[in-house]
């Protein structure tokens, strides 16, 4: 394979993170998602629901964030700790094999290898909202609230940490609308070019 | 073929232009661009370079388009005219037959179709560089800046008259890196991805 990592980038409801999972089946190598949310958390000592709800946020983007996590004896705050946690643990990950990493800025940490297949997939609106209720259920919350939502912490966690626009096609190999050309047909794609 | 037209949006020094061109050859259906520029140039009665030069130039962005070009006698700025009809254009060559159109925003303008595969191009500084100076030669202006102030044009000719920011992932139904995939790697999945 002349691509031995792939980083995911997606929009919520997207299905980036099912088609991580299958092309990471297709080429018999590993995925890390939940997994490495887990290994994070075990890491930090932060539970992993925090983890979890952080890990992808910003410092700022939430009142909580600044008035209750507060910082360590060097003074840095609990989001940049986990950001250095995280950033370690990819390194080490892409270092020790191959394998689809979904989320937490992988493009732009990984940035450096030329092994590195980087993919973003988005879709239309009324496909993600589909896709969410489908998967998770109404909420109090519209859908297209909770897609704008997610999507905004997670720019805005790739802005404050990589100074780069997340979605900007010039930071990603190769950007699929996933309405298009549909889940199965994404991670047939992606597993071919890694090839 | 499941999509009949093909619209490219491409970075300057990408290989936008040939991959269009290589694409409609595949797929056997017709190539506007230059041709599109000559069209429109008749039906304006514009000089063909005149419209090259502003045709993906939004007003305001040279000082020449404010003191010079002035507005007809309904006061329709001359840029606005040629956007009119370039977009009357563009509609009527997806009407009539199947195509690979490049540039023009050209995606957007087409929105409402669904029979459009809409496909932004792009590549790192240093392919391109070395894409346009082996092209078009060195000139007065490094090559860096030659990209920059075409893609500037373009990025503002884009916002201008579609409300949204060129290069986001989220216009488009593929984006490629061509330094990654290659000019006929890009040709050869856009034409598989059209079918």
């Amino acid at each position: 394979m002349s691509k031995r990592i792939i980083t995911i980038s997606r929009e919520f409801g997207s299905g980036g993170r099912t088609i991580g999972k299958m092309v990471a089946e297709k080429l018999g190598i590993a995925f890390y998602d939940k997994e490495l949310i887990e290994k994070i958390a075990e890491e930090t000592g932060f539970s992993q629901k925090f983890i979890e709800e952080y890990g992808e946020h910003a410092p700022g983007t939430n009142v909580f964030s600044y008035s209750f996590l507060g910082r360590d004896a060097n003074g840095i705050s609990m989001q940049d700790k986990i950001w250095m946690q995280q950033r370690k643990l990819i390194l080490d990950l892409a270092e020790k094999e191959p394998c689809v990493i979904v989320g937490r800025c992988a493009d732009y940490i990984l940035r450096n290898r030329t092994d590195c297949l980087n993919v973003f997939i988005h879709a239309s609106t009324e496909k993600k909202v589909e896709r969410i209720v489908k998967l998770y259920g109404e909420t109090a919350d519209k859908p297209e609230k909770r897609l704008a939502d997610k999507d905004k912490k997670r720019r805005v966690n790739y802005r404050y940490y990589t100074d780069r626009e997340w979605g900007a096609a010039q930071n990603y190999h190769l950007c699929l609308d996933s309405g298009e050309f549909g889940i199965e047909g994404c991670a047939d794609l992606i597993a071919d070019l890694a090839k």
